[in-house]
């Protein structure tokens, strides 16, 4: 059941050994469905090939069973974790090629944004960033494993980035905001975008 | 025309502005000869989903046209610089993944590793691999683009790992090797896989 004005954003946390995946239907009024989430996960003890792999027939399987219309990827920072980030970048590639080679646009955001959006505060912690991801998609349990509400916070923010609530250009499209329609949240989003732009 | 008992390596040298692909034969003698060899490029001004697409496309157009019986990637390491190791990364997940899916085993090797191989010496500049390589493909011209020799270093390299000249069991197949037989190209090589061993 996808309503016919709502965004599908995909959203993807990308890892060796947890990729988070998430798909989020957002109407134009900013009302959010979850539409199906899981978690990739793959061990050490696996070699790089087929950890790879499995990430990428994952990906692939879920763009084509759900058709998003934007694939929205966590942005990779070189200042992470030395002995993680070659896992986190090799799988982001992965996907943003996947996304590519069927047309569908990929859009990075950083955790600050995504906590941002969804939060209101850029250093929100997991329960919190979790607990919101609940209350916006009307969950009565938090997303299972637990990394799953990472993407789907990531395909939230996604949706609702640049939009004001109840705006007709709402949900997702690139807009100029009006600054008296924006909520706290929403001004943090901006400031962490902002931020982002200078810093990249 | 590919000898029936040669070893067929592509190898790869990611990178988001160059990415080198490098296809060889190698008999069980250790003669190597030249198949085909390429570098992609795209520019900092496309889109990151295009740059990735792109390398995508050709990695998966090489392994399909030449169907190799191994697939050699640089190691990617984190010390490297910042500002294009998650591009270098990003890039070369999407390679392995690629002959992932296609059953083809992947190998990884170090630059020391593979100067060491092709030069004798793991600190071997990019003018001495090149002429290494024009040497051993017997090229009477540098392979152009530049960066293409890199590829097919790394190619030459992965068929000769383990291997002893004139061995029985040459041409990249992991294997046994006595210290009698070793050339001093070899006693590097071998010193540069340990000390990777160990560092990883």
């Amino acid at each position: 059941m996808r309503p016919g004005s709502a965004l599908r954003v995909l959203g993807v946390d990308p890892g060796l050994t947890r990729c988070g995946i998430g798909v989020v239907d957002v109407e134009r009024d900013r009302r959010a469905t979850l539409v199906g989430v899981t978690v990739v996960g793959t061990t050490a003890h696996e070699p790089l090939d087929a950890r790879l792999l499995a990430i990428a027939e994952a990906v692939e399987a879920w763009l084509d069973r759900f058709e998003p219309e934007v694939v929205a990827v966590e942005r990779v920072f070189s200042q992470m974790n030395v002995s993680t980030v070659m896992g986190v970048a090799q799988a982001s590639g992965i996907v943003i090629a996947a996304a590519a080679k069927r047309g569908i646009p990929v859009a990075l955001h950083t955790p600050s944004e995504v906590k941002a959006a969804v939060t209101g505060s850029g250093r929100a912690d997991k329960a919190a960033v979790t607990r919101m991801v609940m209350k916006i998609l009307r969950l009565e349990t938090a997303p299972r494993p637990a990394d799953a509400a990472d993407a789907l916070a990531l395909a939230l923010a996604h949706a609702w980035r640049g939009s004001a609530p109840g705006s007709p250009s709402a949900a997702g499209r690139t807009t100029a905001m009006t600054a008296t329609a924006l909520t706290p949240a929403q001004r943090l989003w901006q400031e962490a975008e902002a931020k982002a732009r200078r810093g990249g």
